[in-house]
């Protein structure tokens, strides 16, 4: 949210070792960078070292457009580092995907137009027409696609093909009831965020607040993640709860849980927006 | 917690129809007992009546021993009624099981020697003898019972034979790292409440902190509930959570842990000690 | 949520004595009024009935318009209740308050175009004019009044002229940073809904972050409330908290802020149309 | 919790600038300590850095006695630095003070007779002697202090007398009813631990449970913070929170709140054992 108008920020990853955080604030300080924001954090049990930085570019003397090599050649290799290095002014391109419920495309799409989202949403894609109003209240294109078994592939084709023309960084699975496609899963790895309506790993697949409330929990959850192969089992971002009685019905379970999805989901989605999601073995690093 | 010395409790559910309450309110109000407690629910989707109601004995006309009698001829049969009568001055009698891990036994214990706790515990059952100087502390008897897979079923005998001696009414798990025979659990329906160190139904059985640290989850867990043959799927009777980060570990995952379950268990313990349990079709209801 | 389309409702506080739920239910039931919801609770100490009956009026034999007749005649005076009658299928008309920030604003507009809101909403009333696109989005007349100290009395009367042509029944501050006067509030008693940015009664007044950031809190709140002459001492209708740590500033306190005081505000404004809130000495029952 | 047997702790703050991290790691790495934990933070609006590190003193080369003064030397004044120095083998001396009710007292005694707490706890002081028989079961010296409002200076002086006896660095306040004198704050800064039973700055000073029922509050809260001059004002360690209803009394306020005061008490006694808390300003940052 906070974001300063000309700052690079870099996620870092690698085996820990002496003077990591040294040597790059160094490098930076030395280049007349203003270091505006550090989160570290070493897993020693892993030996890993984990860090967020970001800087102010104004007096920074590495051009942008070599900074990346720079950095690689002077640290990557050395350290054995996986880094991603960002610019602020450069805002990641979103498609929002959704089907018939308006709650979490409402709550992103109001975060967005109040200027809280460092981002450009050039489209929403859906299965359905229904929610095309919102889009037109926002004026964002809807691409509506009719998916079916038989043409499931032909379309995310077509799905494909629009991202790409779009350029497309991520998408947002916004209570989109469409099981995504290996294929396009692989070309957008830790891109691909949803929001499953239940505490993972309770209650897996469809119709959880069904199974919730088949089970008589005292407390129903909701989780976004990025999607991979296996569902709903790719790395958490972000998950929170609320409290239920014997009172509740599955409606109002779901009532419950909207309020849950569309904040759980527009937290992720922020920090992901603003580079603060670091993935490291199927979990995240979410930094503060 | 705020029993009354003398009071009578009633717990009912049956088919809903016109007029259950007026007629128990009125037989209660005619008989001049006076009351202190009234919480009704009505499931309409499953046309199911549910009460919980407390009144003071003090000026009510019918004998005691014979109130179970005339509710049953009154009502029970008429309304279809399942119910159960307790009084407030009987305590019901306790046995804590436990193994290595102290801090829900003490939390227990410590309600208890601060008169918080209307029950009774006569003795605590482990299988390890390593908590037996807090027994000692309190000074409730506590029994060591090694139990092998060679001698697991006598040693169950030996145990149920001194629960009966006791005259136990209901077992608390406080921790107990021993899956408990389908003998017990059917000698005690609904009546053995169990702490799971998790958010059920994620992570059943073993190691669920190592199960949840594995996944990446945001947050964990506790959930008590009534032991049933089917393992932790009972009804469930309290859970609760706390976050956690990236920056947490197994060990602080466990210690986090531990404050959860030791509150979680309490409160069911507490809840079914002040008979506001009803359970129904592997639920709970929990009246306030 | 799940308003039936043809009910009432009632909301009933009296003092507490034999027979009054059942002499309600009976003159529904005999009536042929079939009841969908039934929450009473009785405050034992101040030895006081409250209730909320909601039934079927498709096979009611009282006429709609004779009802509230009727039952003040038949139970009114005779157990000196305090009670409302409504019908579900007739709308409040709820008229919005805003300034300039838009995320209260905008959580209730998305819940009521998709329908989730039995409400009527004919205005949006602002002393800024920062806010009209969003009222132009979703169809709703904006208006602007420039407030100032000089014109207070005078623009507060226009406006009261205009919550009366379109015959508004309670009004939602969504972030008004505006004093209402105590002439406007005499005139809803009870009926406008303010949201306030702090775990009342902490911080109360102006920049609650502020003062919250200041005094270094590891928990930040909001509270919504009825209006009453008193500053910020309204009956509170709900509240909600989120955690805070040292590596918050006063912009990160605002930004988490902002979701609990939406989500905190709408659910105030839901169980107010639901018809679920009941005043009393200044304080909220608010059935589930 | 997880102490190692032999490691040095140091906690810093001071007016940030380039490279001080680098110093102090390089420093640590360079004489053979192992840096286990390492958190830092940088406030960039009051350009302040924060940090706490621990290493394994093992095959550290500078003798642990001259270590305060080495690291003083060279960095100390350099840096402008305030910082604390901590070895993990040299337990804290913490005395608690308590009055007549028991749950803080029994959830810290369970967590340190469970080998929890790296601390030594020799005697417990109280102005009442109804918990004597607690002090006992633990064996803990128990001493009663009649405190009356004439002998309240002269016994004050026999309670500073006995804690400066036993060297105790500590106290905790477990809900010690008496308001602490001036000067024995004075000769505790920022070292003597309170539990207030409320949601701070709300509803300080006496009955803070009936303060909140008057109010209608629908969360109740407990704070634990360093005690300082001025009433329920010092830097706070610790919150948390929980829902009440309209169907909660006073005195289910006072039961809920038990059980958050022993663990967000028990919580900050841990940081403040694990010398995870640092105090700036009147607040304080917490380490993880």
């Amino acid at each position: 949210m906070e974001q300063k108008s000309n700052t690079a920020i870099l996620l870092i990853h690698c085996p820990d070792q002496e003077g990591i955080l040294a040597a790059v604030t160094s490098f930076i300080n030395v280049n007349k960078g203003n270091i505006l924001y550090l989160d570290q954090h070493v897993d020693y049990q892993q030996n890993t070292f984990f860090t967020r930085i970001e800087w102010d570019l104004t007096n920074f003397l590495i051009p942008r457009d070599k900074l990346n090599e720079y950095f690689s050649t002077l640290f990557g290799s050395r350290y054995d580092m996986q880094f991603n290095l960002y610019f602020s002014d450069i805002k990641p391109r979103m498609a929002i995907f959704v089907s018939k419920m308006s709650h979490c495309l409402f709550d992103i799409l109001a975060r967005y137009s109040a200027g809280e989202l460092n981002v450009d949403i050039p489209l929403i894609i859906s299965n359905h027409p229904d929610l095309a109003w919102v889009g037109e209240k926002f004026g964002i294109p809807y691409h509506v696609f009719h998916v079916t078994k038989e043409n499931k592939e032909e379309i995310e084709k077509a799905e494909m093909d629009l991202l790409a023309e779009n350029k497309i960084d991520f998408i947002v699975l916004a209570r989109y009831m469409q099981i995504i496609s290996e294929n396009m899963i692989n070309s957008y790895p830790n891109k691909i965020i949803n929001i499953h309506h239940s505490f993972l790993p309770a209650f897996v697949g469809a119709k959880p607040y069904h199974q919730a409330f088949e089970r008589g929990v005292k407390i129903i959850g909701a989780t976004s993640h990025y999607v991979t192969t296996e569902l709903d089992a790719g790395p958490i971002i972000e998950q929170d709860v609320a409290r239920v009685t014997h009172k509740d019905s599955v409606k109002s379970f779901i009532h419950k849980g909207e309020d849950l999805e569309k904040i759980v989901l527009s937290r992720a989605v922020e920090k992901h927006i603003d580079r603060k999601v670091l993935v490291y073995k199927n979990k995240t690093v979410v930094f503060s």
